[in-house]
């Protein structure tokens, strides 16, 4: 039986490139490491204990970083009436043709169909314009983490592209439109930091063009990242509604000198396809490698023995897990029945950080050899500071990992002008192509015909000079600049 | 303007009274304490800040028990499609009458319709089969926190009776009877635990009758509390599935030996039920009470001050909360515009556990006056012990809690034989009568009859020796103990 069988004759390794077949590569990635597997319906999926611990801690950070700057979670029903949905024209518009539809429950037909929701404004705002009376309810703001249902018709890939995904929405109520721009870049701030500081991927942060807006909004801000495969991930957006939403649900408050104004309102939202980017930009042919904040296990400890040497390298073993268990999520692998290769590649595969081994020669030395999952570098620690050496080493793995995600980043931007310079460049590299933009939908809709790129974002700052005096594809006046990439 | 008035002119106390109108008294103090509201959907409720945060910190210590003991958290479909619905026959029957269906999605009718989750054996289940394979792989042991919907015709009380609510399931799968057993009085045990140290309520544990069981179940196990009204709630179940749901759903696994076996699965729930159980027993006429452990601050600081104190009191008063603030949640109510009163009436109706009351007295003697949000009760507290003072003030005002509600129970479970006794004891009493039964439906059909109480639970221990010889309806011989109860 050789290493990668599991003795029921399946080949548990990955078998796919993630250079030649990155859809088929990423698909074995995410079932073989058990992340999730196929639901019975097309378009969902079961998220497994490995991966929903990922999201687990996703959710911590944000969690934690929310409430520390004044959010407050609640939770409001899975299901939204249809006229509530109808109250803003934009949503209704923006969300209808995605909608699941609940027409009958407990063999009655309902009298009014419910929306499962696929975004939860027109039932919180509502809400928001209750509880809001007077200026000092202001800032108002509160959160939800739940799943949403979104029947888009295309093909599924988990956590990137699923009916119903896992999310927070995060909806806001502000006295004045500063303070509700301010919210707004806060919360993209926050996302851009979980990218960054936890999941070790740098973003570009950004402006959705006003055509590719979220309903309703006034400005959709917007952080992308990179794949490997040349292309774009909107991965968390941070929206500026105006005052379109408070006025279609009444959200008015009486100001200090008892006027009564309406409020400015803001909604932002991260989902699992940020497990998404983070499983395809830093995993590999060997599996799954995740960074050291998020991973389930940061590290797997695996002795190594002959029949004579079994119990000292096993106590040696035990006890040195023990200690580093009470600084970091430590595993250790004393399995009779699997041989120090087959545990190698079953830790590769599962995406552990750092691997441990031990065997007679750090038993009798008082040390132990760490192996970094990204590129199986391996370095000699002693045992009398090995909590620190872990930790000097997992610090390792993350720098790694963001600076291999930072090369890739910082190669594939690239400035173009004219349609078939845009063309080919996004042709031959994928990755982003900055171009001066008219502000013109049809430019965008011109590439997008030849090449299935669009703008996936332009830059906040809405006076910054465009990269080029002219439209980089019909040579008019430019406004902005824009940023071409194919997307997910 | 009086301290019971906000300003807007609507009364921002309870006025309704627990013992003549528990109803109505209930769902003042579950609106004003800002724990929920009432959807625009009968039946639903949207819960608030100061609710869902009672509810991420049951979530917190339940959570943390059951990855304690082996489980992991992971995240199934929302939906189940009928045919999934349909493999296990009792689960069919038994929920089919309440089940939201969606037939329509994305402007295309369905070629399958889909459930909205009213528990999720029937997904789950299959996966798990997919999953075990070995002896090795088990016990598997899943949960997973989500909402379910049941399509339930009864007047909607928040959190005791919604058509959508939130909980906890917990799925697992074993080799033997014995370890599934096991892992259904764990759970129950963890059940208990919560009421008792977390929610400070004494819960009574037994068995369902076999008419009443979870469908398809082989034994419900549920915890039972008693309410100040003299009704039961059900407060969490934990079901030993016996080999049903593995048969319907083939989850086998090859023993020791390489032999296909069938496995014992299980399955245990607790939902928001028990914040409704929490608000019930503990709350009065002025609003909220809650737990030290449950409540969103523990602590409020409120400083009084005249003219010319007020520099010295609110210095005392934020420094005295910074030091509490380093092992409590505390709360120092600084503001300007409301007086002393208001604040208390305020934060009692929030069930905050400890008022500590800060005057130029308390300044000048380096003290702090402690209430108790209970009772009333004040103590004064020395300055310098302050930390000290507080967290005996808390474990105080759990123990007054517990000890009131278990006097309450212990009071209330009653013996009685005969139609008429029975009938009599729980007409003016409430509470639990424990009666002989035969085992027959029929004779809690006679009682339910008379005055809607059921038997909400017989022993757990099978061969425990029956309170009477005789069933306390029928007159035939006695199998076991009933306890009837009106119940929620």
């Amino acid at each position: 039986m050789s290493d990668a069988d599991d003795g029921d004759g399946q080949e548990l390794g990955i078998t796919e490139s993630k250079s030649h077949k990155p859809g088929e590569w990423y698909a074995e990635v995410v079932q073989k490491a058990e992340l999730a597997d196929y639901a019975p319906m097309g378009g969902f999926i079961v998220t497994r204990p490995r991966g929903y611990a990922i999201w687990e801690r996703i959710q911590e950070h944000l969690d934690g970083w929310f409430k520390d700057s004044g959010v407050q979670n609640a939770y409001f029903p899975l299901f939204i009436p249809e006229s509530y949905l109808e109250k803003e024209k934009d949503i209704v518009e923006g969300f209808d043709p995605e909608v699941a539809w609940v027409e009958k429950a407990g063999h009655e037909e309902l009298e009014e169909r419910l929306a499962v929701r696929p975004t939860s404004e027109s039932i919180i705002t509502p809400f928001i314009a209750q509880w809001v009376r007077s200026h000092r309810d202001l800032p108002m703001r509160l959160n939800q983490w739940c799943s949403v249902v979104r029947w888009e018709a295309t093909d599924t890939k988990p956590f990137f592209r699923t009916k119903e995904f896992l999310w927070q929405e995060g909806h806001t109520a502000h006295a004045t439109e500063e303070s509700a721009w301010d919210e707004t870049m806060t919360r993209l701030g926050q996302y851009e930091r979980l990218y960054e500081e936890v999941m070790a991927i740098p973003g570009l942060t950004g402006r959705k063009p006003d055509h590719d807006k979220f309903p309703g909004a006034h400005t959709t801000t917007t952080i992308e990242a990179l794949m490997p495969d040349g292309k774009s991930v909107q991965a968390g957006t941070s929206h500026y509604l105006g005052t379109s939403f408070a006025e279609a649900y009444d959200v008015t408050y009486t100001d200090e000198d008892e006027d009564e104004r309406v409020a400015h309102t803001t909604s932002w939202g991260l989902s699992w396809r940020a497990m998404g980017a983070l499983i395809m930009t830093h995993s590999d042919d060997q599996g799954l490698v995740l960074p050291p904040a998020l991973a389930p296990e940061q590290v797997v400890v695996v002795p190594i023995w002959q029949e004579d040497t079994r119990e000292e390298v096993l106590e040696y073993s035990a006890e040195l897990a023990a200690e580093l268990d009470e600084e970091f999520r430590v595993h250790l692998d004393d399995r009779d029945e699997r041989n120090p290769g087959f545990k190698y590649n079953e830790w590769e595969l599962k995406g552990v950080p750092l691997r441990i081994e031990v065997g007679p020669n750090e038993v009798e030395d008082g040390e132990a050899t760490l192996v970094h999952r990204p590129d199986g570098e391996n370095e000699v620690a002693d045992r009398d500071d090995i909590t620190g050496a872990v930790g000097d080493a997992l610090d390792t793995v993350y720098a790694k990992l963001y600076a291999a995600a930072e090369e890739t980043l910082e190669e594939n931007v690239r400035e173009a002008h004219g349609r078939n310079e845009i063309l080919g460049t996004l042709g031959q590299h994928g990755g982003y192509v900055k171009t001066g933009w008219c502000g013109d939908e049809a430019c965008e809709t011109e590439i997008k015909d030849q090449i299935a790129a669009e703008i996936v974002m332009v830059p906040l700052d809405r006076d910054e000079e465009p990269v080029h005096e002219t439209c980089g594809v019909c040579e008019e006046e430019a406004e902005e600049t824009a940023y071409f990439a194919k997307n997910y």
